[in-house]
């Protein structure tokens, strides 16, 4: 049943390699989830998770659960029968926002884009005149595109500005209460550096007052979480799920270890490493996916050359080089490379180490 | 920011400690969710999870969230609105289950039990004529009691039987399939020694096709699950989330350790652990809470003497003896402690250990 462990050079969108502080963090002797040392832990995580988002809000905290979990919960606690919510689509996830919004019973305004293209936040902003939420994904980690938050935050007027930040937290530059960003849901397996199994989450204490007080979800009502995560003020911690250990204290080692590099040199790490990724793939010759200038550090995109097999090549990456690089998504499956360098995978090493493997299993398939 | 870890020793209600094999494999490299690799680990996680449910089921797998993810994907996959939902309350999770399926809009049927005592299988079935499910939990968390969930299984009639085998699950016997359990939802930081973060589910086929087929839910929707950890036939894995890799590492781990010990003998380990727990708390002259010929052998509860203060009893074991015994809850709160021998706790050094510390602290403080 067991076998020998294998190491993966995880080049794909994500599980990225973890720092080794939060491997090892995940190993630490368990405490008990209402232990002040392991409060402590959570108070510390959560005031790590402010700084990568670029926020003050009181109501940041890691949910119990992977970054879809967190997108349930931006939209269950924000929207219901008789909101409307419009949705920024330009890839996968935008269309999962879609999804996740109208099963709240919401009504959904889509505006569509074309993937590869960073949303234009005009053409969002005026898809309707009085929204509850505006949503759209900061950085699409299934088309390597970076859209214009900013931008959207000076449009969205009364709205709530609903953003993802998957694939941009921890390495990119995130600006959460600068730019208006209301509430905010992450992922710590890709520039973090942590392993799956947590959504950073933020949720301005304006966008808290305008909640849906009784959402459809007892496991993510916010409500209940600030209780325990210490959100709701007063010393006293109430228990409402068994929190999970381990992912907290490996998430509270990545962050310390992030944070003790500094956000500015880890984010230009990512810049470096990404740039120089995509420089490298364009003198091979290849096509690079995502619009020019709106393409991501921490996951670049690039098209398949005609008449190569991609799975082909992916596979040859598996077994010669133990290295994991993503497929596309939906039409994009076998024509587009997604190649992540995020975490501790961010550096020229990195960069020197995908191209040449890349080169050599194209001239080998 | 970081100090020096300390080790606790945890005999509260959970999380417990955990099986040193199940820690170990939370260090080890992670791998991506769609690697091959790791999609073995997945499918041995999942057969293992079979055995500990006493299931054939396909559609048993590790959700990725805590055991109130579960519970809550055990309500919104098979109630909404129209539906009726017999609950039987008789403890903290009991009445959790009412609050989660009321969320779905379902009409909830509350069956309320004394606390302390099991449930009355004949009242919970006669309290609506035909309920879409009929839930109760198996081991009640709040208040050390054991329920008959095959009495239930045998009068359920056309209802789906929902089942929490949250505390039972790896320690106690359990057979889902046996006793016509139709859902079953757990955790994974009690019996089965492994840290808290995911939820053992297990759906029988036939109450999967009479689910919900548009679940409020997209994170837990059972219907999109299948294609992610191959129930749901094909060799192709479909992504639904990211998994969380580490956190399903471990659980593999610690149901190997379990079954390579052998069911049978660990649940004699905790039959014989909890027994003369029981026992030894009586010598010293406590009074015991849940009812006698009830009582889980996982999870003691016992009074609180007479003029001792629970709180200073429980922080002189943390101070002293870096040992965490459990509060009551509810009502109990101040006067009920709850004595977790779960996973590698369930021995008789925790037995003599446990006794003489408890013992110490009510003398001294």
């Amino acid at each position: 049943m067991s076998r020998p462990l294998t190491f993966r050079h995880l080049f794909g969108p994500g599980p990225s390699n973890c720092y080794p502080e939060a491997i090892e963090a995940l190993g630490h002797p368990v405490l008990g989830h209402l232990d002040p040392l392991f409060l402590e832990v959570l108070d510390n995580t959560c005031a790590g998770l402010r700084q990568v988002w670029g926020t003050n809000n009181a109501r940041t905290l890691p949910l119990s659960g992977t970054g879809s979990a967190g997108m349930e919960a931006a939209f269950v606690n924000t929207v219901g029968a008789g909101d409307v919510a419009v949705v920024a689509v330009n890839g996968l996830f935008g269309e999962r926002m879609c999804e996740v919004a109208r099963r709240t019973g919401a009504e959904v305004v889509r505006v569509d884009h074309e993937w590869g293209q960073p949303i234009d936040p005009e053409r969002v902003a005026a898809a309707h005149p009085n929204p509850k939420v505006i949503a759209a994904v900061h950085a699409e980690t299934s088309t390597g595109v970076r859209s214009d938050i900013a931008a959207l935050g000076r449009l969205k007027g009364d709205a709530l500005l609903v953003t993802d930040a998957v694939t941009s937290i921890g390495g990119l530059e995130l600006l959460a209460d600068d730019w208006g960003i209301d509430v905010g849901y992450a992922g710590t397996q890709k520039c973090l550096g942590v392993a799956p199994g947590l959504s950073p989450f933020t949720i301005s204490d304006a966008a808290f007052e305008r909640r849906v007080k009784d959402p459809q979800s007892w496991y993510l009502d916010l409500g209940l979480l600030g209780g325990y995560v210490g959100t709701a003020g007063g010393s006293q911690r109430t228990y409402h799920h068994t929190a999970p250990v381990p992912m907290i204290a490996s998430l509270q080692a990545g962050l310390a270890r992030v944070l003790g590099e500094g956000l500015d040199a880890v984010r230009a790490r990512h810049a470096t490493a990404g740039l120089a990724l995509q420089d490298g793939l364009e003198e091979m010759g290849l096509d690079l996916f995502a619009a020019e200038g709106f393409r991501l550090p921490s996951l670049t995109t690039v098209r398949v050359p005609e008449g190569v097999d991609s799975a082909a090549v992916r596979a040859y990456l598996l077994k010669n080089f133990s290295m994991e690089i993503g497929a596309g998504v939906g039409q994009f499956a076998s024509s587009v490379w997604r190649i992540g360098m995020m975490g501790p995978n961010a550096n020229n090493a990195s960069v020197v180490f995908v191209l040449a493997a890349l080169k050599e299993a194209i001239a080998k398939v």
